[in-house]
C-alpha cells in the first residue's frame, strides 16, 4: 500500500510560533509525527510535504496519483483562494480528508468558504491538531484499513 | 464527572433507511452505541437523546446545563435554520462539537452554512457515522481525559 | 392501498377565521371534506393532520412512511423556512403535492420561495380550497387511479 | 358566454416531441382538446393559440379582451423574461390561470421566478398536462361556472 | 377587559442566569412581577407564557384570540426565522408590542431583522427588563386606559 | 429635413383604455396627433408607429437609419428587458429621446431600469402624454430647429 | 396663486462654469430666468432657492407649504443621499417636478437612484436647461393653468 | 446634575401638521413638554433642540459633551444616512437613546436600517410620542435616578 | 447529410455599417459567403437565416430539427435576454456552436452573460467574424467530417 | 502661488479628545500647524478650515476655486455619504489628497469605502497626523515645488 | 518575426490523463505539436510553456515582451482567480488569445468569470484542443499573417 | 537595528516599463535607492525583495520575522487575491506599511479591495513613487525613530 501524502499549506510551517491561542503550541514536525504514529496504528504509513507555493502545492498533488493511496490536506490559506488546487485533488483519485485546526466558522468571513470543501471526502475543523489524527483515522476506514 | 449529551437533530431516527447512499447503513442506536464505547475508552459515559421538535432540543440543551458536561450534537436541518438552538448553546458552558454525517459542502448551497458552527468548538462532517467517535474523542481531550 | 395523508401546517386550523379575503370563509374541516370527497371519487380514502409545530409535522411525514399512499401537504409559514420538513419529505417515497390556497407569488417577498416545492411533484397556489382538490386528482394519477 | 382563451407560449408546439420526460408525450392538439374538454363539462368553450413571438402573444391577449371571458396560459420561457406580457395580462379584466407542465422550481434557477405569476390568480406548476384540466377547472370556479 | 398576554421565546427562561452582561441578572419571574405591577397601575391584568417551542407559542398566540386584549412578545431567537409565529400574530386584532432586553443592532447581523416586527405596533430594545414596563404603558395606551 | 420617428412599444395601442388611472384617458392617436402638432410648431414633421413585437420595433428603429432624422421613443415593457432595442438605437445616429407616461420611478423595482436610458439623451417620466410634446420640443432643440 | 418654487441644489451654482461638456453653458441666474419665463407663459411666477446645503434645502421646502404652489426640484448630488428632502417634499401638498440637467442613467451607478424620485410627480433627466422649462410647463398642467 | 439633552432631526418641526396619520396630532412644543414632565418626575431637567441640518445636529452633541449628562435622540431621516451624527454621539461618554415616532420596520425598506442604532443603548420605535416618555424613564434608570 | 443553420440574431443585418470599430467592416453577405466556403472545404453546406425577431428565430431553430444538421449561432443582443432561444436549441439535438464577433468579456456588464453558452456545445468570442470560419470548422469535426 | 487649503470634515475638532487610542493625542491645532510646517518647507502656504457641516464644506471647496493651488482634506465621516463634496472637488482644477488618521480598512465596513477616493489623487490612511504631512508633501511634487 | 508563445496553466500537464470526458484524451504534448503545425501553415512558429506556478505564469509572460510576437494562453484554474496573470498580459504588447478545453459556462458558477478574457482579444470555450489551432489561426490574422 | 524590508510583488520589476501614464518612469531599482535614501535619513536600513510568486513572498516575510524590523510592501495584484500573504503578515510582529502606486480606487472594482489592509498599520495610494518614501518615513515613526 502506498503511503498517505500529509499536505500542509502556506504558513503551516511556522504552527507553534504564530499566534498559539489561535493554533496550538504544537509545530509542524510534532503535527507530521501524530499522522505517522496514528497511520502506524493502522499499518500506514505517510509522507509529508509543507510549502507555502501554490504551484508547489499543484505539483505535489500531481505526483500523488503516482505514490500515494490518499491525501490528507490543510490547505491553509489556499482553502479560500486556489481553484488549481481544487482542480489538482480532482484529478486525484483516492480519498482526500481536509483538515483546518482552528474552527474556520468563526473567523472572518472570507475564511468561511474553503474550494477544497468541494472535493473532499471528509472535512474536519477546529478540532487542534488532533484533527489531522481523525483525519488519518477517516483515510484508513476509506482505504479499507 | 457528567455524561456527555450526544444529541440528534430531526430525521436522524430515521438513520440507516433514508438515502443510505448519502448516510450509510448504520441506525441511530447504532450510532449512539458507538458513542458510548468511544466515550467508555476515555473512561466517560454518554446519554442520548433526539427529536424532530426544535423546542425540544432547546430544553435538552438547557438541561444539559445541569446534568452533562460536554455536548456532542449533529442538528440535522435546524443547523441552518435554528437561531434558537444557537443561543440554548451559548447558555451551556462546556465543550461543544458539532457532527454532521455527510459533507454538507457538496450539497446544496442552503445546507453550507450552519447557525450551530459559530458556537461549536470543532466541526467533523463527512467521516460517516466514524465523525461521531471523532466527536467523543475531541470532547474527552477537551475536558482532560 | 394506503389512504393520502392531507397534512396542513401552522395556523391553517384558523382557516375560515384569519384574513377571509385572503383565504376565503371554508373552515380546515370543510377543507378536509373536501378532499375526503376527492378521494373517494378515485376510490381512494384520507387521513388528515395539522400542526402549528414543526416537529410534530416531521414526525407525522416520517409516521407516513408506513401509513400513506402520497401527502398532500400545505406548509402555510413553513414553507419558507423548514428544511426539517423538506428532508422529511424527502424520506418519503410516495407522490408529494403542494398546496397554497393564496398566490404566494402576489404577497411579500419572503413568501415566494418555498423549500417544499424543491420536493413536490407539483405545486398549485392561489387556486382557494379548490387547489386542495386538484392536488387529490393529482395524487390519484399519480398513484393510478 | 365568451370561451377561454387557452394560450401557449414558445416552444409548447414542440409537446411530445420534446423532453418527453421532463414534459410527457401529449401533443399540444392533445393538450388543447383536454381544454376543450373540460371547458365542455362545466359548459364552457375554449379558443386556442400557440405562437413562438411574444409579441403575438401580446396581441392575442389584448385580442381576449373583446373576444374571450378568461385565460389559461403556459407563457414558457416567456414567464421568465416577459414584462410585455404581464401588461397585457394586466388590461385583461378577466380571470388568468398560468400553468407549467412541469415543476418549474425544480429545475435551473431563472426558471423560478415568473413575471406572469404577479398577476395570475391561480399558478399550477407540475402537474404534467392535467395541470391544464385544473386550470379549466378553476377558471369555471371564478367565472361562476 | 382581558387580561394582556406576556409571551416570552425560547432561553428567556434563563433569565438572570444566561449572559448577565447582556442580559441583567432579573429572571424571568421577576420580569413577569414587573408587567404584572405595570399592568396593575393601569387596572390591567397579564396571563404569562414561556416556551422554547416555535409550536406552542403559535398556539398560545392564537389562544390569546380568545382571551386576552393585547399581546406584548419577547420573541427571542424566533424573531428571526419565524415566519408561523408573524402569521399567528396577523391573526390577533388587538394591540402587539415587541420588547426586546438587549439592543439587537448591536449584535450580529442575523439579529438586526425581526419577522414580528412588521406586524408589531411598537417596537422596543435594548432597554433591558424596564423595555417590558414601557411595553406594558403602550399598550395600556393602546386599548385607552 | 426627414421626419421624427415616434415610436411606441408594447401595450401603448391600448392607451386610454387600459388602467387610465396611470396613463390618462388620451388614447395613442391624440398622443401621435400631439407629436405631430408639437413637431409642426417647429417646422418639423413626423412618422408614427407602434408594435407589441421587440423584433419589429428593431426592425424599424433599423429603417429609421434612412428615413428619420430622430426617435421618439416609449420603450414600454420592452425598455426593461431588451438589450436588441438598445442596440438598434445605438446603430441610429440622431437625437434620441425616451418618454414614459407614467412615473416609473414609483413602481414595481423591475421598472426602474430602462436599458434604453443608457443610450438616450434625455429621459422624461411620469408627465403624462405631455411628456411626448417635452421629448418632441428637445429633439427640435438637438436638430438646431 | 402662489409662486412656483423653483430649487438647485448643491454645485448648482457654478452652472456654467462646471464641467461645460456635461451641463452646458448657461448659468444658474439664466436657468432662473428661463424658468421665470416659461412660468409667464402660464400666467404663473417664480421664486427661486440655490443652496449646497441640506437642511437649508429642507427648511426651504417646509417654507414652501406655506409661499408656494408647486415644486421645480434639481437636488443635485442630494438626489442621491437625502432622505431628509425626500421627507419634506412628502410633507408638501403640491405638485412636484425633478430635473436633472444631465442623463443620470449614463454616468456613475450610485447616479442612477434618485430618493427623491419616489415622490415626484415627473422626472426629467438629460434635456439640459431646458428640463427646467418643460418642468414649469408640467407644473402648469398640474396646477390647471 | 446637568439636564438631557432632547434632540430631534429633519422634518419634526413638523409634528402634528405632516401625515398625521403616520405621526399623530401632538406638535414638537407637545413632545418636548412631554419630555420635560417625564423628567421632573425623576428629579431631572431636559434641554431641547430640533434642527434640519446635520452638522448643526452634530454640533449639538459636540456641545453636549460639557452640557448634557445624556442624550434622547430622534434623528429622523438622518438616522438613514447620517455617519457624522452616529461618530459625534460616539464622542459622548453619557446615556443615548433613540426614539422613531412610527414603527420604521414597517415602512419603506432604506428605513429599516439606522446608523445610530448601533451607538444607541435602547431603540424605541412606533410607539408614538409615548416612546419619548419611555426614552426619558431609561435615561432616568441609566443616571441611576 | 442536411445543410448546417448558419443563424444570426437582431442587428447583425447591419453588419459592416454599425459601429466597424467594434464589428469591422464585413457584411452579413460577407458572413454568409465566409461560412459556405469554410463549409464547402468540409464537403458540408449551409443555409442561412438572419432575424431581428426572437420568435422567428425560435421558429427556425424547431425546423432545423427537419433539415439541418448542426447550428452556428450568433444570437447577438438575445444571447443576454431570451430563454425561449435555449429552450428551441434545447430541443434540436445536433451540435450548437455560438459565435460573437466582438470580445461580450470586455464590454457592458450585461452582456457578459449568455443564456445560450449553457447549451452551446462551444463559444467563441473577439475573433471577429473569422470566429464564423471556426464555428463551422468545430461543427465539421463535431460532425465527423 | 496660492495656498493649499487643508479642510476638516465632521467631529475633526474634537481631534485629542475624542477615542485618543484611535486618533491621538494631537488636537486640530496641532494637525494645521503641522501642515503649515510642512508647507513652509516646501515654500508653501496654508489656510485651514473645519466644518460638521456638508453644505458649508462644499462652499468652501468651491471657493478654494479661487483662493486655492490645492486642497488637502480628511472628510471624516463625510467620506462615506457625500456624493456633494465629491461633485465639489470635482469642480476644483488643482491637486486633491485625501487623509484619514485611522486606517478605515480596518474599521466597520460602511468605512471602507469613500466617495471622494475617486476624485482624490492620492490617498493615505492610518499614517496618524503625520499622514497630513505626507499629504503637503505630495501636493509640493503634484505643485511642482 | 518572433515565435508565438503557447501557454498552459495549472493541471493542463496533465491532459488526456484526467478527466478525459471532459478534457478529451490528447495529451499536452499532441496540444503543443499541433499548435506548431497550425503556426507553421501560416509560416510562424511557436514556443511552448506549462506551469502549475502562478508566479513562473508570470514570469514567462514577462519574458514574451522580448522574445515572442503573440501569446495563446489556456490559463486553466488561474483563469478565475489571478490578477497578476492579467497584469502580466496587460503588459505585454502583441495578441493575446485565451482558449479553454472545455465550455467553462456550462460547469460551476466559479469557472464562469475569467480575468484574462478581459485582456484577451478572442477568446474560446468548449472546442476541444481543436480550439488551439482556432486561436493560433486568429492570432496568425492578427499578426498579418 | 534590523534593516527594513522593502518588498514588492508581481510585475513591479517592470517598473518605468509598463504603462508609464499609470506608474510612472522611475525603475524599481530607483525606488528601492529611494527607499534606502528615505530610511538612511532616519538612520535606517533596507534590504529589498521582489517576486512574482506569491509562495516566494510568503517565504520572504517568514524570514523577515528573523531578519527585518519592518515591512514597507507593494503587494501589486496579490493584494486583492492572496489570503496567504496577509496571514505571513499575520505572523510579523513589527509595523506593515502597504504602498500602491496608483489610486487603486480609481480603477476596476476587483482593485478596490486589499486584503492586505486589514493587516497593515497604514495605507497610501496614489502618491507615486513617493508613496514609498512616504512609507518609510512612517515606519520610522512606529520603529521609535
Amino acid at each position: 500500500m502506498r503511503p498517505i501524502l500529509v499536505l500542509n499549506g502556506p504558513n503551516l510551517n511556522l504552527l507553534g510560533q504564530r499566534e498559539p491561542e489561535i493554533y496550538g503550541s504544537d509545530t509542524l514536525a510534532d503535527v507530521e509525527r501524530l499522522c505517522a504514529n496514528s497511520a502506524a496504528a493502522h499499518g500506514l504509513t505517510v509522507v509529508t510535504f509543507q510549502s507555502n507555493h501554490e504551484g508547489a502545492i499543484v505539483d505535489r498533488i500531481q505526483a500523488a496519483r503516482g505514490d500515494a493511496s490518499a491525501i490528507l490536506i490543510n490547505p491553509g490559506a489556499y482553502s479560500h483562494t486556489s481553484v488549481a488546487i481544487l482542480d489538482a485533488l480532482g484529478a486525484f483519485a483516492g480519498p482526500v480528508v481536509e483538515v483546518h485546526i482552528s474552527n474556520i466558522h468563526r473567523r472572518e468571513p472570507f475564511r468561511h468558504h474553503s474550494y477544497v470543501s468541494s472535493r473532499a471526502d471528509a472535512v474536519i475543523a477546529g478540532a487542534g491538531v488532533q484533527g489531522y489524527g481523525f483525519g488519518i483515522d477517516r483515510i484508513a476506514t476509506l482505504l479499507g484499513h
